[in-house]
C-alpha cells in the first residue's frame, strides 16, 4: 500500500536545519552503530558527522572516528557530580560543533529532559527489540527469556522514558531455535547497521512527519516510491 | 538456519494423544479464526474439530459450526453464579465429547487454572499482536497508539496471565500510515487465519517441544524441512 500524506498537523522535526545536516554521535563502546553512520556519511549524504563524544574512555568507538577523521572527545560521566553537569558539557560540546541532531549509537547513558529539550525531536536512538517490547538492558536475552519467534530493532526519536519515543522504523528478526543472547543480538546488529542511516537519510531529507506518537515518511522526491518504516529480514519466506 | 533438537529436557505437549486429534473450540463472537481451522481439519488433517461452545448466544460462530456439522453449544457465563461454575460446565462439556486440545478463537473470557490444569499445554489462543507487546483488549487499537511499524500475531499456549504462555508461532505483520485499527485488525486477521491452523498441524504432527517458556518446532517427518514459529508478509521487501 502507498503512503499517503494525512489531513492532520503534522510536524517536520527536520524544518529550519542546515543541509547537510550535522550529526553529533554519542556513544560507550566499540561503535559498530557509529562506523554504520560514518559509512553512510559519505559526500552525496545529505548529512555528515561532525563531532563523537564517547562517555567512556579508550572505546574502539573512538578510533572508529579517528580513522574516519571525525573530531571526538571523552566526557567521562564519572567526573561530574550530577547528570545535569555531565549534559551540560555534552551540549556544550555538541553545541561548539554547531550539532544540530544527536544520535545514540550504544550510548548507556539515560538523558534527562535538560538534554533532550535542547534537541526536541532531534535525537535519535536504535534499540535491539521491536519496541515496545523489551526495553532497556539486554533486549536480546529478554527475548531470548520470553521465548519469541520474532524480535528485532527500532530506531525511534529519544523521550524521557526508556525506549519510548515516537517510531520511525523498525526492521523485524527472527529468532532462531539455537540462538542464545550473543548470537541473536549479532543478527539484530546487522539490520540496525542498515536501519539507523536509513532512518537518518529520511529525517535530513526533511521526510519524516510526526503526528503525535506516529511518524509518517513521506516518499522519496526523486523517484516518488513509496516508503514505511517497517521491513523485513532479506531471507524471508513463509 | 536449520531446526537443531537441544539436548535439554524437552516435553511433547501431545504425547499420548489420540490422532487424529479431537478439538474443542471456544468462541464468543463472528468466527473467522473458527472458520480457518474449520477449513484446515479436512480428512487428511492430523486434527478434526469435535465441539463448538460459545459463551454468547446467537453468534456467527455458532452458524458456522452448523455449516460444518460439528456439534456446538452455548454456554452462558451470565448464568454461572461464578467462573469456577461456568469453567465446570466447559470442561464437562470438552470432556463428553473426548476433546484432546482446546483452541480459543476469539473467546473472550479469561481462564483461570482450574480449566488450564485439565488441559496443561493443551489450550491455544491467538493474540492479535507481537507477544510481550499489546496484551490484553483492542491490541490492533494498542499498536496504532502507540505508533508502531510492525505488529502481527501469535499463536501461544495459553497460561494464567493474559496473553503471556509460551509461544508456539508469530507473524510479522506491517502497520500502514493510512491504518485505523479495523484496517490494520483485518491485516492481522488474516495472518491469524494461516498461522492457528499451522500450530495446530505442528501441535497434531508431534512437532512441538516445549524447552521452559520456549517451543520448538521440529521439521516436517515427510520433507526434513526446516521450520520455525517466525513468518514474515507475503508481500515482504526491503
Amino acid at each position: 500500500m502507498g503512503v499517503s500524506v494525512p489531513d492532520g498537523p503534522l510536524e517536520d522535526p527536520s524544518a529550519g536545519l542546515r543541509r547537510p545536516l550535522r550529526v553529533g554521535v554519542l556513544v560507550s563502546g566499540s561503535g559498530t552503530n557509529l562506523q554504520a553512520v560514518l559509512d553512510a556519511a559519505g559526500a552525496d549524504a545529505p548529512f555528515g558527522i561532525v563531532k563523537v563524544i564517547s562517555n567512556v574512555p579508550g572505546v574502539r568507538a573512538l578510533e572508529r572516528a579517528a580513522a574516519a577523521a571525525v573530531p571526538s572527545e571523552v566526557v567521562d560521566h564519572r567526573r561530574f557530580s550530577d547528570r545535569t553537569a555531565f549534559e551540560d558539557a555534552l551540549l556544550s560540546s555538541f553545541r561548539a560543533a554547531e550539532v544540530d541532531v544527536v544520535v545514540l549509537a550504544g550510548f548507556m547513558r539515560l538523558l534527562t529532559r535538560q538534554f533532550l529539550d535542547a534537541f526536541p525531536l532531534r535525537t535519535l536512538n536504535v534499540h535491539p527489540a521491536l519496541c515496545p517490547a523489551f526495553p532497556g538492558v539486554d533486549a536480546p536475552g529478554q527475548a531470548i527469556a520470553w521465548g519469541v519467534a520474532i524480535t528485532g530493532c527500532t530506531v525511534h526519536f529519544v523521550d524521557a522514558g526508556t525506549d519510548t519515543g515516537p517510531i520511525i522504523a523498525q526492521a523485524a528478526v527472527p529468532v532462531h531455535p539455537e540462538d542464545d543472547a550473543a548470537r541473536l543480538h549479532a543478527r539484530i546488529q546487522r539490520e540496525e547497521h542498515r536501519l539507523l542511516p536509513l532512518a537518518l537519510r529520511w529525517f535530513a531529507e526533511g521526510r519524516l512527519r510526526v503526528d503525535g506518537r506516529r511518524v509518517r515518511v513521506l516518499p522519496d522526491a526523486d523517484d516518488g516510491r513509496a516508503t514505511e518504516g517497517a521491513s523485513w529480514p532479506s531471507t524471508s519466506t513463509r
